[in-house]
């Protein structure tokens, strides 16, 4: 059995954790400097303040200025921070770590240098200043509420060094924790940050069903949010392909499945609502009281990065007009006024 | 302006002529031999008793005895019958069309004639004499409801002749109601008859969260329900594709977009978590009431086919887990024991 430190003790970190201790590894749970309160409440033997559960005891909390101790000894390191943690938890392991020890990430974003998009592993790897680490990414559907209690969950591993990928999912699968690997590491990582965007959208409708003065039920909007489903699949598969990835991916768990999970609840999808609802850009953040909202940093990335590919030829305009519509709505505080009759335009594959 | 008369007076019959009416057709809903309490309805002007819903009085209601004079001058046909309805719907037009009136049809399902599986539409024409017509078929993401009430809709039409796609995509396309053309006519239409059978397995996961003792919320089992839903597009777009269709379908409306909208809401959904809830086959056809549970007669159907395209090698045996554990649940009976571990094996593209 391994020694995994896990760095990030939020919800989605901690969660991570329970697959491990469940295949009998030793997980040491290192917060971030932002998860202070977390680590006091578990070092206290309290539960999980954000997912609310007791974790079990065989996981144990480190401070983020216990980061070294913690750090002695271990075979492999998963990061659970925020995509806007990447850079910062490169930072703090580079002096600490002598060799390069299997590193997983479940942070979900893209990352723009001023001249291309990204993908995590990789802005991790420019900070850590190694390359030959190769980090394995993490995509698919998973609610860490849910896998922190042990709903079967099914996910894909992916790295630009495949042996990685593979050695990683020995460590993580097990009864519950079904871990696939993919060789498509741009892929998939497009498709986890994409996700968001379009969970944001698909939003907008509930908002716009309310407005009408409609309510939930099973006749509401539903097709127009399966319409926007399909159609978010299509883009994806347009715009993988042209950041060189493999488009069959987007019809698999990183994006598919990840969307489907990610419109049944959280976060990103209120905030679409709002949007739909027509409180504006500004009404809508502020009705989210400071929640963090990844839709609209994936969305100013997207916006750099899609200029500069419709610019390169590697896009052609007009293919992406949900996505183009979004920006418009969550980044120009356009109306919401989706664009159906511009959709299903584009080619299977472009 | 055309004179459409609509076959089948059900809840997606009627909800059709909504489009059809709104730009300035006259509509003829003629209703089946089942229909007589709905026309009668909607003869003494009250709402349509299924739908719940006061129909534009430009629809003009018909008995199924009134059949032949609804016919009288009609430019186009669309048949809203049920799968089960359509080889009737066949015989009743066959001696009244003297021409090859261009004819849809909403029906979604697939038809078994001893050797293989044919779309619906071929059983039709099987039927009814004249494979030239070439029916054009609607499939996509549609909750009739929705429709009658002017949600936003995108759906395609697919044919053996394109041109007749095109020509009734004219006829019925309108501000609310989004029409895409697919020349893929067989994968387009084993993805509308697959849905409802996945539909059932994604709801097995509400039934077995129940039976645990979780209540309906953001954090439930909404992992494993994205997990299944992207393993039901892998194995839609394997099966499509050893039946000779587009595998690419399958991530599109007629799939992915039809099985989120089932998910919604329906009675589909119902059965499977009734299933999932460990009453057995026979208890949840029971707690059905007698609803029409068209997810068995496809499993029933899919049985068939599936044994005769192993047999001559065009599908490899274990690349459809998923659906062979639905066809053990709800045709044999067996207990829910979702095969997780054996997902996402198959290649994207068998």
């Amino acid at each position: 059995m391994a020694r995994i430190v896990i760095l990030g003790a939020g919800m989605m970190g901690s969660a991570f954790a329970l697959p491990l201790v469940d295949r009998g590894h030793e997980v040491r749970l290192v917060g971030t400097v932002l998860d202070d309160a977390i680590i006091a409440a578990l070092k206290a033997g309290a539960e999980h303040p954000t997912l609310r559960l007791a974790l079990p005891r065989e996981i144990q909390p480190f401070h983020a200025t216990e980061l070294a101790s913690a750090l002695d000894s271990a075979d492999a390191i998963a990061l659970g921070v925020s995509s806007a943690g990447v850079r910062w938890a490169a930072r703090a392991l580079a002096p600490l770590l002598k060799a390069d020890l299997p590193l997983a990430m479940v942070s979900k974003g893209l990352g723009w240098n001023g001249a291309q998009l990204d993908i995590l592993p990789d802005v991790f790897c420019a900070e850590f200043g190694r390359s030959a680490l190769a980090p394995v990414a993490v995509a698919g559907p998973c609610i860490a509420g849910e896998l922190a209690r042990r709903v079967e969950t099914c996910i894909v591993f992916t790295s630009r060094d495949h042996a990685k990928s593979v050695a990683w999912a020995e460590l993580a699968r097990g009864p519950y924790y079904h871990v696939l690997t993919s060789e498509d590491a741009v892929g998939i990582e497009v498709c986890a940050a994409l996700k968001n965007a379009y969970a944001m959208g698909i939003g907008f409708v509930a908002g716009q069903h309310e407005k009408r003065g409609g309510a939930p039920g099973s006749v509401a909007m539903h097709n127009a949010e399966a319409a926007l489903y399909a159609q978010a699949i299509r883009e994806a598969e347009a715009l993988v392909s042209a950041l060189g990835g493999d488009p069959r991916s987007a019809s698999g768990l990183a994006f598919a499945g990840d969307l489907n999970v990610t419109c049944n609840g959280g976060r990103t999808g209120r905030f679409g609502r709002f949007l739909g609802l027509g409180v504006g850009r500004a009404g809508a953040i502020a009705a989210m009281n400071g929640a963090t909202l990844e839709c609209l940093e994936i969305l100013e990335t997207l916006r750099h990065g899609l200029s500069a590919l419709v610019l390169r030829g590697k896009l052609q305009d007009g293919v992406l007009p949900f996505l183009t519509h979004l920006m418009e709505v969550a980044l120009d505080d356009a109306p919401v006024s989706i664009p159906y009759a511009r959709f299903f335009r584009a080619p299977h594959r472009p």
